[in-house]
């Protein structure tokens, strides 16, 4: 795919990201693009509310690092070089959205689950990144 | 992208499709993969609700034909051959859905205007593609 020259793709860390970064390998082959490859961290408020005051800094400084080590081990595998892994904080559509923009991305790629119904309008990342991106999304259908 | 062996191009056929056609031909020259054209044409009861009892029929029949000129000159334009161009009627989705299995395609390509908010909540080809979809899907930007 010489048709795109910077990909940008975004995984979670779940057992699927493999998945996602086999199809991207093999278009990079394909192709001599670019990759970069994104980890965006949810902030850990989102997830546990603010009813009960608390503390989340060291729980997101770890999540954070944690997040680091798993995408430099997919670097490492994948032949992604450091200056291209990015983990970044925030809501992953708007992260992935800022980052083609700041980057002069072609492609974003991410995994999707092809799912329908309450995942439709709960918002899959897929979806959210379709949405609103400003370059051509391509959805890695994970099995 | 020689990843995809099978490549379905789903256009509708306003002058947005070009450019869905312009990446899906650097796609296949860059790849040499098998490109199928297709168009969905709606039911034209969808539109012209059941209130006032008419015949349909003929319309529909009109709709058919000039869809299948329109698609017959992009095949000329953009070198698809006449066996791989398929005009169909009914959902889009179901039917770009039901075509990937029945041809084993690995790719459907679609236009996508990356919109937020109402289109996204009445569905758009491309996200009802995306959902349900047993290969990968390309969203292509229309600018």
């Amino acid at each position: 795919m010489a048709v795109y020259g910077k990909i940008l793709v975004a995984i979670d860390l779940t057992e699927e990201a493999p998945q996602v970064l086999e199809k991207a390998k093999a278009i990079r082959e394909s192709s001599g693009a670019e990759v970069i490859l994104v980890h965006v961290v949810e902030p850990v408020g989102y997830a546990y509310g603010g009813d009960i005051p608390m503390d989340l800094t060291e729980l997101q400084e770890q999540l954070d690092k944690a997040a680091k080590a798993q995408l430099q081990s997919y670097g490492t595998q994948y032949g992604v070089p450091e200056a291209n892994l990015i983990v970044t904080v925030g809501r992953p559509e708007s992260e992935i959205h800022r980052l083609c923009e700041e980057l002069s991305v072609n492609l974003v790629i991410v995994g999707s689950h092809g799912r329908k119904g309450f995942q439709l309008l709960l918002g899959s990342t897929a979806n959210g990144v379709l949405h609103g991106a400003i370059c051509d999304v391509l959805a890695v259908r994970i099995r």
